[in-house]
């Protein structure tokens, strides 16, 4: 019964629509690039004839719900399962950062930003990533080709991606184009001031008010396959470290349920936007991977990386490295 | 006293080049494609100030001899092993079509037309794939987006590659991308009429006068990983199959060899040119999957599959859905 009743749900919502609509989908626990990456090339497809819809695979983080307040745009709709769904990738390529069920889901595009990672496709498709610090560049780069104009709430969310994932230009991964990119969307969106308004992103993103150690650590938190091996690797921005110091011991103890929940290590950076610099904790059953990644040997919970803000740049390609040599 | 002397050409080369050179270089067994987006990508790449080299996997096919001919253009140098050097992989994303070693090398880029495959890297790069019918098309879109001119002789093999792999715009992968990028190659290389040219091409092509069986197989041959199986699918293009007719059973004979080698299965695409269809040769444990691929049930050596031009849309997708399915 239930299942009649879901196919006729299935079928008034596509005679509605007219066909099957394309949802684009960003990585697990959502950041602001991922959820403003889904809308923004959601916002191009319609545009270009296709009948997409953004989605995510979590909930917000507290700078990406500030964003959406900010530019006056819906949170777009959780998926939970990609079973029978056609599907854009964003922000990623790698399976266990996609959706359940992804093998029995049709990849239409992929748009990405971050190193080739393990999906694959039975046919052709578009496939674009570009070594830039944020997938909303590589989205503004295919609007410009395409002569497509960027409506002001678009653009705004476009830059507020560019400013989280290049720390507002200081992260290691930020490339002219992405600076040259950010200047024209703060033009379209009618933000004057790019640093006050990245500081008031900033400030959002830094809140922990009433939120779990369990919360902090999975806010932005992707899992990867190193040398076979499950490694969780999560990161905490925040305007200053010491916000964190009561908690600190809280969340280094519930990282370890994290890793018993099937991950051989969980490593999470607790990185200081001002002072330009990250705390790792590190829980794992191999802790000569910490001094063989950042030449630095693991003491006690954790150890201090300098100028280090990319997780994607400075802190998966040698912990890759690492694994390879344990 | 090898590695010595080894060691001083590698230093001499490189003191020369004043720094390490890019190889560009597409899939095993080479057909007019890889050989001919290997060569243009590599001159697109010097125009951008990078020193980069056309490379191949193995000897040439009588089409690509034909071509650079043609052109007037060197065959791109062999490499036997990809350890230590710097990869812009063109024409495929697979690592059983890449170079031995690829885990030793360092991948820069890939350009492709074909599915996604199983080639990671551990950092971000430039990979833009697009569903055309001709890595040189995905090329020549690059060439115009970045406004460099596209040398006379290679807008030719550009040209070349797109009506080889297109079979003159017949082929199911032909877009109107394709069809308008050749016809301003054309335009460049001097070529006024495409079909006589694209004839005497395909002339070359067929050309398979002092060709062992095995010579046959291997001239356009490429391994897939399919449901854990490794499968060998190869193609012949001829303009007409009754050139074929008195070495066919020598073919087949040698592809129990080449399925003895460490495959599952091994599929042999007869296609004619001039009648727009394929002659499967089929050699494997599981004849149900021809039956499930094509709808036609597997009888005696081959399957007769009409409008069927093309491996990677027509030929490797239903085939990979069929080893999912036994």
């Amino acid at each position: 019964m239930l299942k009649i009743l879901e196919f006729l749900r299935f079928l008034e919502k596509n005679l509605k629509e007219g066909k099957m609509a394309v949802y684009v989908v960003g990585h697990k626990s959502p950041d602001t690039d991922t959820i403003c990456a889904a809308i923004a090339y959601a916002e191009f497809k319609k545009k270009r004839g296709v009948d997409a819809v953004p989605a995510r695979l979590g909930d917000l983080n507290s700078e990406t719900e500030f964003v959406l307040k900010k530019f006056g745009l819906p949170v777009p709709e959780l998926m939970t399962d990609a079973t029978g769904k056609k599907l854009i990738i964003v922000d990623h390529s790698e399976t266990t950062q996609a959706p359940e069920n992804l093998d029995k889901a049709e990849i239409l595009e992929i748009i990405d930003h971050h190193k080739i990672g393990d999906i694959t496709t039975p046919n052709p498709i578009f496939f674009l990533s570009m070594p830039v610090g944020c997938t909303c560049t590589v989205i503004k780069i295919l609007y410009d080709y395409f002569g497509i104009e960027i409506p002001k709430e678009i653009a705004g969310v476009m830059l507020s991606a560019i400013l989280s994932d290049t720390v507002m230009f200081k992260s290691v991964t930020t490339t002219d184009e992405d600076k040259k990119r950010a200047k024209e969307l703060a033009e379209i969106a009618g933000i004057d001031n790019i640093e006050a308004y990245a500081m008031e992103m900033f400030k959002a993103k830094s809140d922990i008010a009433g939120k779990t150690p369990r919360d902090l650590i999975f806010r932005d938190f992707k899992d990867y396959v190193m040398s076979g091996k499950k490694v969780g690797v999560g990161q905490i921005e925040i305007v200053d470290l010491s916000l964190l110091e009561d908690i600190k011991d809280a969340i280094y103890e519930e990282m370890q349920n994290v890793k018993a929940e099937g991950r051989h290590s969980v490593f999470l950076m607790l990185t200081d936007i001002m002072k330009e610099a990250t705390e790792l904790l590190v829980v794992t059953d191999e802790p000569s991977v910490v001094e063989k990644a950042f030449g630095v040997p693991l003491k006690e919970k954790s150890v201090w990386l300098e100028k280090v803000m990319s997780r994607k740049k400075q802190v998966v390609p040698p912990l890759e490295k690492a694994f390879a040599e344990v």
